[in-house]
């Protein structure tokens, strides 16, 4: 596997400046909700480095950049590009640096969720949504929330992130959906 | 198949008065409908009529009750007992009232849609959701969006279903997303 030193200026040269602040941002989230759930430094770090590796494959291009790599879409993400780069970005990281398959599960999910995620699963798809560039959920509330209780931070996060699909009329993934009512509690 | 006359009495002595007065309010806007997209108004009325009959089986019954009758449940509607009434009702109008296949679905897939519904099962679904006694989506508009585009009402009411499921923290079954990307033109 790749070392977190090695990948970092490739990453940092593959992203833009602004794409490149959020994932510093990801990762100082990532590293103090992994001490607090007792994850291993280097791969909480790794993973979240490498979280939005292929973000910026120009729109057009996915479709076919995914199908080259052999990544299978479905119905949802041939129409949401957005939701492309986690499943992409998942393949490059195993096949190219060299991700056990947990790791590259938590790349794979971090967009939309999933059921019964792991905790790397879940300290990296928290660490995206809080870190401390994003507008409203890197409120103090919403950190310390997912410091405290994790799958309540996750379904506060799904709750949130369904929400905000539906103000802007998009289309909502199953997963998203499968994980919202897994961590529903109620 | 079962009269709409020899109906009537039978759903009135099985539901409340609050349901049969709901129950009035789906016929009356179904006929509406149907009027409008040409289909055949004692369809339309005999679905209207029996589309609630399963609601007010007591809710600590529903899932034994289904059992008993072999209709399967699938993990949401096992924690979810609302959604029950449907697949059981569907069921009744099945075995004892003679429905066909697609009356069965207009009956089924009444509270959460589906992609691709037929006429029918989207005039019952808009009719329940927009009879003259419900709050909100029987404004003056939604109707209106109704006679005039049937699938742009649907997408309403999906989302607007959707939204309100989230506010209350509820479960939401997976059919309700499917049915609202695929009418979400967006």
């Amino acid at each position: 596997m790749i070392k977190y030193e090695d990948l970092y200026n490739e990453v940092k040269n593959i992203l833009s400046e602004k794409r490149f602040i959020h994932t510093e941002g990801v990762i100082e989230r990532a590293i103090e909700y992994g001490e607090i759930y007792g994850e291993d430094k280097e791969t909480v770090k790794l993973v979240a480095l490498s979280h939005d590796i292929a973000k910026e494959i120009p729109k057009q291009e996915r479709v076919n950049y995914a199908k080259d790599i052999g990544v299978e879409l479905d119905e949802i993400e041939k129409t949401n590009l957005e939701l492309i780069h986690s499943k992409v970005g998942a393949k490059i990281c195993k096949d190219k640096y060299g991700f056990s398959d947990e790791m590259v599960n938590a790349v794979k999910y971090h967009t939309t969720g999933r059921s019964n995620m792991s905790m790397l699963e879940k300290i990296i798809y928290l660490a995206d949504a809080t870190e401390k560039n994003r507008n409203y959920c890197s409120q103090e509330f919403v950190v310390e929330m997912a410091k405290k209780n994790i799958d309540e931070a996750m379904f506060f996060i799904l709750k949130w992130t369904i929400g905000n699909l539906l103000e802007q009329n998009k289309k909502i993934h199953i997963d998203t959906i499968i994980a919202y009512n897994y961590y529903n509690k109620k």
